[in-house]
């Protein structure tokens, strides 16, 4: 071991992917995408398969104080399909490791398994594989995906392109507002237990952080529409990181309205009485899953009528102004803070 | 969740493994073979996508006190590059998830991932994905693999027919032999920190247990010699447990000679020291990662010649007798012990 010890949250989550990524060359000639996307692209005769992986632990990405499990095991199966949606694919097969501390019981692993298996059964995806074993504290869940896309489908956060109309879908914000009505709740019973969780109003809010859905009914109206997303990504992070991914990986910049960002109206209510932001946490909230792409100006007139999709701005050439316009006619510049699980 | 609480130790991993499978079908067309074999099997026109994965746990897996974490890298990506040859097939990426906490410095990590550079570099595997993750504990590592074969080159557990000839490569037992040894000098150590470790007579050991390799050499020959075996998977918990799960899938029964299982001399020789049966620790020890195999009675010809490859016995048409046979004549019951991680 080297006698100099430098901290990973000098770094933070991006920069160890950065330091990783720049260290490896891909040398087989089926690898067509590694990576800096939200899966990876392997060739498989006209169409790609698609692989990506996400791995949830318990005390990082989920309390089970309140987080049902079987809920848990949908969650993470959502959000690893999510990504194979935000390529443009669909997601077809998943493997399942978790490993598992002797304070989960057979009937905590069966409802992790149901949640599982929900989803699996909503999204059309198989249980292929995966591993299981003992862990020494908490649970973790780590999950493969692969899908499947023909090669000229696929959408990259790469594709941009100046003028392009910039789409997200869904609203914005709610899950992470729905996870400080939870951290409230268990706040609340943590002082008195006698306390009965008032959580009826925030319904829709603690859905939508407890069990996403991944958007690939999108990714069937697109294809409907004749649609090819010039790129796309999920708004796992929240929506200004997202939108410097794809300005950043396509070499433009981004110009974005206040006024056009999709925010539910229990959102925005729930927000001012936490005192924060709704643009805000619209923004940086993270975890809504919802699919941000580009499109060329001549396909807008086939999805104006979306009742899901929401035009939020527009691509241009200065790649150093990625801005949000306010309703008064502000220019702010974005700033992409996002989750970053290495520092606090 | 339910008022009953039954223990995960009472299903043990495989019971556990049962559990989950029989709640799954598989319900998409590409997938061709799910849970129950070293990899899963995805169509790809007349290819076919590979993919497995393993995750390895500190603590329950590997004890850093006397595991190099570069090593613990090489190991990783070997052991699920294993899989993929375990179906006669070749891996061509890999994907791999850590959750770290910040008991590791950058250096650590960089150790981790040159140990999995050397692996990818060894094994002409692309990293082409993962995610990076903070851990209130300890290290874990999640490697997903992707292999590729021909249709007709898979080699399945469920295929071996009566009268095959059952071939092992390698050397069995070194790599249990090789833990036992450092668990020793680990004991030593923390009763006496002046102490040097003595571990060069077993360096031979100790090298099979820290880094294992997957021997894909054997595929390459074998396409060479024009062998398809009629099945195959790797020896990961155990050459017993490994006989088991290929006269299960396949039907039949096995029997194997004593005498014939390869041994290395260092591996006996330190069996005996340890006061172990080298025959048990052959058939029960583990992570040798050597390939086990069923051919046709007509293919033994074409590699009898072959340093590295074993006829250990042969599959007979009684599938309640698994038995081995020792230089005296008698027939012994095999027992699948293996590993549990639930159970100890």
């Amino acid at each position: 071991m080297s006698e100099t010890r430098s901290e990973i949250s000098q770094l933070g989550e991006f920069g160890l992917i950065d330091r990783i990524q720049e260290k490896f060359a891909l040398v087989n000639p089926t690898s067509l995408q590694g990576i800096g996307d939200d899966a990876a692209v392997i060739d498989a005769g006209d169409d790609c398969v698609l692989i990506s992986t996400d791995m949830l632990v318990e005390g990082i990405h989920f309390d089970l104080a309140y987080v049902p499990i079987q809920h848990l095991g949908y969650k993470a199966v959502a959000v690893n399909v999510s990504d194979i949606a935000a390529m443009n694919g669909i997601a077809e097969q998943i493997t399942v490791s978790i490993a598992i501390s002797n304070r989960f019981s057979i009937e905590a692993i069966d409802a992790l398994y149901a949640g599982i298996k929900a989803a699996c059964e909503n999204y059309k995806v198989d249980l292929v594989g995966g591993d299981t074993t003992s862990s020494a504290g908490g649970l973790i869940i780590s999950i493969a995906v692969i899908g499947r896309a023909n090669k000229d489908q696929i959408a990259y956060r790469s594709g941009a392109q100046v003028n392009d109309i910039i789409c997200a879908t869904g609203d914005l914000g709610a899950a992470f507002l729905g996870l400080q009505v939870l951290a409230r709740e268990k706040e609340v019973y943590l002082t008195n237990p006698d306390m009965q969780p008032s959580i009826e109003k925030y319904e829709y809010l603690v859905g939508r952080q407890l069990k996403p859905e991944a958007r690939t009914d999108i990714i069937f109206d697109l294809r409907e529409a004749g649609i090819k997303p010039s790129s796309m990504i999920d708004i796992s992070d929240g929506l200004a990181s997202e939108l410097f991914h794809i300005a950043k990986n396509s070499g433009v910049g981004v110009r974005i309205y206040d006024d056009k960002i999709p925010i539910d109206h229990i959102a925005y209510e729930t927000a001012i009485e936490f005192k924060l932001d709704p643009i805000t946490c619209a923004l940086n909230g993270g975890e809504d899953y919802e699919l941000l792409f580009t499109i060329a100006q001549a396909d807008q007139e086939k999805i104006k009528n979306h009742p899901d999709i929401h035009f939020i701005g527009y691509v241009h050439d200065n790649k150093s102004q990625n801005v949000l316009i306010t309703k008064e006619g502000n220019v702010v510049p974005l700033k992409a803070q996002g989750w970053d699980h290495f520092k606090s």
